[in-house]
């Protein structure tokens, strides 16, 4: 299986208005550095899985509608508690849309699975990894 | 598939007394740095695969008899060779203990798989990864 | 000039409402991975700059009446933009106040300087650096 | 799974004389940072999934002949369009048959996957995963 | 002293046609991860030493002639060995006329020295830093 | 000024027999992951401060002595508490050495500053730097 991984970042603020999440439960943020894989089995005529700045460009324009906002107020989480695994799988999902438009280019029906990581600090990050 | 993933680190000291090890037969140490990765199919009512804050106790809990040890003096490795894999998979077995303990919260019944990985330098690393 | 420097981090909201600021000026926000470099120009009898152990309790004391802050809603911020280098500077001050109040162990009065790295994502970062 | 992970580089030139490939197009070159990993059902009798020394001089090894070099100009890269998932590829199956020939030590045999990462900036990277 | 650094990357050919450089006379290329710290004595009024937008954009400018290229080919580079510090000291050059012509921002006059830092690899690096 | 920053490691055990050091009083060890930087104002007529090979070679060689042992052994250290500052210094003091002895080839008398970092784990580092 070939991977093609690209990374990008956004800023957001949210909270996460459960018990569990203790200190965590008021409004605070993150960065979140989203590194997002694209796998194929094979490569196509020009030796690419993915290419790179087309992956680079899909990932920019699904993150964008995130960067710089305080989540609680997106129509998109609304009654939903947006940890770090729920917004990777809304990633997960927004380009597993952009896949299915074809908006990686000409060979987007070769990608077989994703996988999304976002990187909350140097000491923890999660990732929701599928196939299409 | 989802996963938390999160960071700490050990410094020990050890030999490996066999002859393949060639320089690293004698006493010598380490800093592993230690990712444990938790992954669980689903997410709870709160968005949590796992707990970031619990999955952090518990790999500290489990790190802290083996931090600023002589790994040859440690029973629990008594006639073991402690390379990074064996290692790797000592952790992963505690890990693994505290999760049927249900030591990661109420959900830890939802965590069906591990991997742990140890950082031995910027330029090597081993790990272990199963199903629970 | 010898240096020790110690990592950790926090996950703050904040916005940054001034036209320079464009998408930043709403409520949104980061993790800043800190780095606390203690500066000093010789070690003492037991090997020391700054016990790595005192650094790390230290920087963790500073940071942890802003992490999972909202810093718009704190007194000490008040009329201020927080930018990275605000934010820098800020805990400089704290820093240099512990120094002064010798909560670096006995060697504190043996610090001359500090350095303080905010890392707000993979690809931007700011630092205050002064003598003290 | 064990695995055992390694990392190397190489600094070469190339073109991509493809009109996907954009402003790529001409002579450029890039750094390859090279991970290679090694995965074993389980260890030796010395505690080894596989000897990282053994791994570090293999993988030297099969990155000499691409060091320093223009592809464009090697007979091996004759025809192809060499991207990075290419040259991913490429070095597997050197390391495949490098295992196959036993170059991996007594244990070579017991290797059973390879995964071949090549981290081309900050924000790119491609990776070949595949049983033996 | 206040720094913002920000970061981007070029990916380049070119050959190091001395005796002293070994195999890295002949054609070959290079990643170069490319750090820009901007330094000020102090902030503006808005909080800022410089802009970590503006600073963005004003690298990626300075590079964009630079990336995918061969630099054999460049006339600014003609009789030049381009060695990394070579590099290093020419984004310094050209980053140094953009401040002077207050291309990052009103603030520009502010700025009173920059560090570049190009990394060629996980293993080596080289930065040029010098007063306005 | 300029620098040339070249990456290498060590895996150390050792004690560090002094109150302050808590739990790591007993035998433990250590990885520490090294950068050593040698400065110069200008570059010769190859556009070089240092030669990156050379300061490969030269830091390798300064290592290896201490590389896979126990430093309460060593002769050098006899008396010594081995601090990630002591062997930081240490090292420095050995690549002075290595300039003044023109091991970096014929433009050492140019090289007229270092610094040299040791990473002990992802949290924490320690460096000397200091004119020749």
């Amino acid at each position: 299986m070939f991977a093609v991984e690209v990374r990008d970042h956004i800023m957001i603020a949210h909270s996460l208005p459960r018990p569990v999440f203790g200190p965590a439960q008021g409004m605070h943020g993150a960065t979140f550095v989203v590194d997002a894989a694209f796998f194929t089995r094979d490569l196509d005529e020009d030796g690419l899985g993915v290419d790179i700045g087309a992956a680079t460009t899909v990932l920019a324009d699904v993150l964008k509608p995130l960067n710089y906002q305080n989540l609680d107020d997106l129509a998109v989480f609304k009654d939903t508690v947006t940890t770090t695994e729920v917004i990777a799988k809304y990633i997960f999902d927004q380009l597993a849309d952009a896949v299915a438009a074809k908006r990686l280019g000409p060979g987007s029906h070769r990608i077989t699975r994703l996988k999304i990581t976002l990187h909350e600090s140097h000491a923890a990050r999660a990732w929701y990894e599928a196939d299409l």
